[in-house]
């Protein structure tokens, strides 16, 4: 948790490109107070044959689902201030590029099915939570 | 909003025949209201390798999994006429080839946590829904 | 239904891995009374330079998730259950590898968005549901 998942066309990111906006994510979600660690971000070049906008082949897209696990919005007002901040963080690297379809959405699941490392993360908020995130990896508590 | 992620076995689809596929599935969405752009539809080859039905590498499969955003159905019949109304839309492609195993499920999400092109998505059903449905693009309203 | 994607490193598993850890899923749920053909398992490798935990480019991670949707449970105790009834068929696989991130987690979705070659699955535990788990395949029931 959370995990990001980005599908876009070729020729969009390079490998830079990929572990700068990788490392803002997972910034973006430790000033918030999360282990560093929990963050993962997944890129899956699709080439327009299989990438369709509309029914067409899309020339420059990028859809990125996002599932947050280990914290879960309590009404609409803090969904919507999730999503702007989620704009936040992709505004730069994708709101300055002419043309291209740029999509997110988040899904919210439960975190009583996690496990880190055969590990039941320890509550949001907990000592062992901040120990997790001091530490930046999964040990037993 | 829609997205759909075909993960299928190789030599099953043509680039055509996704294409064809992809266009069919965004006039679906189309005829119900829907902006055409919402449709987004990734195709995902996979090797029978990668692939497993009931623990066994699949000679011939398609997983399709559907992320609806935007609608949510209000009750049980209305689910299952939307699992109806999508297997309408694969059955003349899929439903006649022998051996193949389909399958498709679908997820529903918090239209609030969802963006475009870092515009919130106008309100379904609402005039600005309508523009963006007419020009087939977004922006802000 | 249940759909575990496997998101990997590469050089974490080999064909025949892969196979064991597929048939060892399919096992679990064929126990619980699932149809063995409900358990859909595909893997996606992918390379550092796309996996990123933390921030940072993965050596090696493995990232699971997992659809359930035949299956739904009633309450948190249920839920922690299910979670270590999951983490008991990758804990021999996985839970020796010195410096591997390992994570997963589970989304609940409705059965009554889900279809198999174009049929809606029998109700959980119906007579209808075993003898598909006999037959190992759908059909009109």
């Amino acid at each position: 948790m959370p995990l990001w998942t980005i599908y876009h066309t070729p020729d969009l990111f390079t490998d830079d490109d990929k572990h700068q906006l990788a490392a803002r994510v997972a910034d973006h979600y430790e000033n918030v107070g999360l282990p560093r660690f929990y963050v993962v971000t997944l890129f899956r070049e699709t080439r327009p044959e299989d990438f369709y906008v509309g029914g067409e082949p899309a020339a420059a897209a990028v859809r990125i689902t996002i599932d947050h696990i280990a914290r879960r919005n309590p009404d609409q007002e803090s969904r919507r201030r999730s999503a702007r901040w989620i704009k936040g963080m992709l505004q730069d690297q994708l709101g300055q590029r002419e043309g291209l379809h740029w999509e997110f959405h988040v899904d919210e699941t439960s975190e009583d099915l996690w496990m880190i490392n055969g590990i039941v993360p320890p509550p949001g908020g907990s000592d062992a939570e901040k120990n997790w995130a001091k530490q930046n990896s999964a040990s037993p508590y």
